[in-house]
């Protein structure tokens, strides 16, 4: 069943390196922005997941769409991997180099293009994070509210098809991506999308490129949709007797329609990580932390709402947070859940899940795998979107004892499967990288893969866009 | 620059006819589902444009996945085109059979297959329309909001990207459709996408798919999104002196946020048309239809917002739609707008304009559209979807009269290039079909066009899938 790679033991892959006359061209061009030192080198070939560390041959610090497309064009011509390179968030192996190559790093290109605030949309180029790009546009009034918790770029949340904690209310990278500018395999610059908030004319390449995790092109230019910021924000804290309860709370508000913004489920080990990390004194049960926006009047309906729902669960001590002080504090603190659960066990790696589901089905997917968790005896906190019904379960190994890694990668295994019998995807917004291959194809089928492998073969013949991730060819 | 087609004559196209080997060997399993009667071929050679009707050598009534991928088989091995049809109500060209083939007709596969309010999803067969869908989920509490005018398919709305008057709020079939089954060129028969709310699992087949106009495959079921229906839906009126004072009070309003479901905007023309039709009063000058769904709260707080704004603008004698009868009775008006314009000149043929632009360049773009039509002398009428940007001149021409159609085509390309230099799109919703191949091109470029055509050309190699439309090949 489990076809392929789902594992974090890396196959083997052909090297296909930089030959000595394509380094020489790369320095002619970017001299000291070209970089083959060993300690840059094993910075790009790394991120958040437990992989070992699988270096390029160089990196490159691009510029400009332009510096990009060099890259790729010599790439061409040589036959050799590229790889783009943001801030190295990503959790599935996305930027390691199985095939050696060159990292593009677009950590430079990270200027604001063209803000348009009387449209809500904003070009930005692909290194530019979220937390800038929120920074720079504060005066207009808007913000771009996609939040994976990590300030990773928008140019790598384009490519992994990220969300986060505020998509339950504004869609993930998938509804809120107008537009890229991305460099093909054969090194053009292909502008796909306009800033029309809809289009009818043709294929939608552009959301073909988001959540192709580099494999179809580099994206350079990213144009996204903005908001005008909330009128009021509230945000709230609901403590809960256990999981399935904060669970059953979502599911109904959800069901009732209500226009929440954020829903974010910690469960009591999460809870005691923050607390320790953050110094703050949450009561260490499992919790909800809400946040609403709207007009005064539609803020406090729907609070109100929200609390009868979770007054039949068993939810209490409804602690609200009005001021922009004490909300930083409440969503920093959930923000900072995936270094806090790592500080749980000093050294570890985390093997993090990333199933969604038909929201009527969390309840029982979430205390299943919470049961499992515990039965199995490994150390283990979850946090979870689950307004969308995304959660993670972070299993925190000791990468030295392969029989921790085996024990993760098992659960996590069955978890994912009972999330493809309840119709839902074994992954929301992390992407499938080098680590869920297998079950990509266990979810999509064979033939739905092939039709990838189809794509791919056609726009990228020479496999040179950040081969072997997603599925091998 | 206009390179290819962007005009309602016909080009040369090769035919590929059915053979006679294959045309019996439907009807050994199709029987009377198979029909090459004039009529009926000539019925399913036709849709809403212009064009001249271009009948299929045959038609096929499926009734099952399993038919469409028989007669695909087929096709692929006798090299015979294949046109998927719902109700024919396409804008574009669409079903016209330019190389001859079978006319797969899906109206008969109109059955909910499977219902989940829990979850806020529905999946049905391609053939079901959007009026049968909201009758039969009525007992859920539920609805699907995409709403095109005309009562189309659910598949035949995924193959344009279709949106209509509630695209404003709940977004179009590009951020509703969640999952497909989809007979591809070769006749298989692949599932794309999930029940879950969102998904990083590799390429989004699904939304690729979603606006593909039949060119990549057959879709025979489709999964969407539901919505609860609001507690309170508001509809308004409001009359404006000019039409540029209704679209700024548009634009004013989506910067603001004020979360609209509905903001349609007929010129004086329009109005007169659906007062004739439908045998109403209002008042003959450049209106805003609107509709606020929320809370009763928020419905009234969303509406004297608007009020406010209105006011600023010139908006006048606001009159306010509560009970369902009122409400059905002004939107029955509005979507008859299409067939009432007709009637202005009664034996006329309709070229549409679809042109959608970011907000804060659409008074521009629509005074400049009307001044231009008005200078021409040509008969016309005006409705727009402007919370989205998206508005269509409809020119009524004599179908009889070659110049008509010249000036109509001349109107239609000065308002798509402004549009295109506004950063917008030739077509918001209607898709490209035959009629806006070179808008296509002047749009997305070259090079994104050779992109689809290289995607189009991996997945179906014998160009069997409603060849001709979107491009040529």
């Amino acid at each position: 069943m489990n076809a392929p790679l789902s594992s974090h033991a890396l196959p083997h892959f052909e090297r296909r390196s930089v030959p000595k006359v394509m380094l020489e061209r790369l320095m002619a061009r970017f001299a000291d922005r070209c970089s083959i030192s060993r300690s840059v080198c094993e910075q790009h070939g790394r991120d958040e997941s437990p992989f070992e560390v699988t270096p390029p041959d160089a990196v490159v610090f691009a510029e400009s769409t332009e510096d990009v497309a060099f890259v790729v064009k010599l790439a061409s011509e040589y036959l050799v991997p590229v790889i783009p390179f943001g801030v190295g968030s990503s959790l599935e192996g996305h930027l390691l180099a199985v095939q050696g190559g060159v990292s593009i790093d677009l950590s430079r290109m990270n200027r604001i293009v063209a803000v348009h605030p009387e449209d809500l949309t904003v070009t930005v180029q692909a290194g530019v994070t979220r937390t800038q790009l929120n920074r720079e546009i504060k005066d207009t009034g808007l913000f771009f509210p996609i939040d994976p918790g990590a300030d990773a770029t928008l140019g790598g949340m384009a490519a992994t098809r990220a969300s986060g904690t505020n998509a339950v209310r504004y869609g993930t990278m998938r509804e809120n991506v107008l537009a890229l500018t991305v460099v093909t395999a054969n090194g053009d610059i292909v502008r796909t999308g306009t800033r029309a908030r809809k289009s009818s004319a043709g294929y939608d390449l552009t959301r073909l490129l988001v959540g192709s995790e580099g494999t179809l092109g580099v994206m350079t230019e990213v144009t996204v949709r903005l908001y005008p910021l909330p009128e009021a924000v509230l945000a709230a804290v609901c403590h809960f007797p256990d999981v399935g309860a904060a669970v059953n709370t979502t599911i109904q508000l959800i069901q009732l329609g209500i226009p929440i913004a954020r829903c974010e489920l910690l469960d009591a080990n999460a809870v005691r990580a923050v607390n320790a990390h953050d110094k703050l004194s949450l009561l260490e049960q499992p919790m909800l932390l809400m946040e609403f926006h709207g007009s005064p009047a539609s803020v406090k309906e729907q609070a109100e709402a929200v609390q009868d729902i979770a007054r039949e669960f068993g939810g209490e001590q409804f602690q609200w947070a009005t001021t922009p002080e004490e909300r930083t504090r409440l969503w920093t603190a959930r923000h900072h859940a995936y270094f806090a659960g790592m500080q749980i066990r000093p050294g570890c790696r985390t093997v993090t899940t990333d199933t969604c589901v038909p929201i009527s089905r969390l309840a029982e997917c979430v205390t299943a795998a919470l049961d499992e968790a515990k039965r199995a005896g490994i150390t283990h906190y979850t946090v979870g979107h689950v307004g969308d019904g995304n959660f993670h379960v972070a299993y925190l190994i000791d990468p030295a004892i392969p029989s921790e890694r085996e024990m993760a990668e098992a659960l996590n295994h069955t978890l994912v499967h009972r999330a493809l019998r309840l119709q839902g995807t074994c992954t929301g917004e992390h992407g499938v990288g080098l680590h869920k291959q297998g079950f990509l194809v266990d979810e999509a089928g064979e033939m739905a893969v092939e039709m990838m492998r189809t794509i791919k073969r056609a726009l990228d013949p020479k496999n040179i866009m950040n081969p072997g991730k997603i599925f091998t060819l």
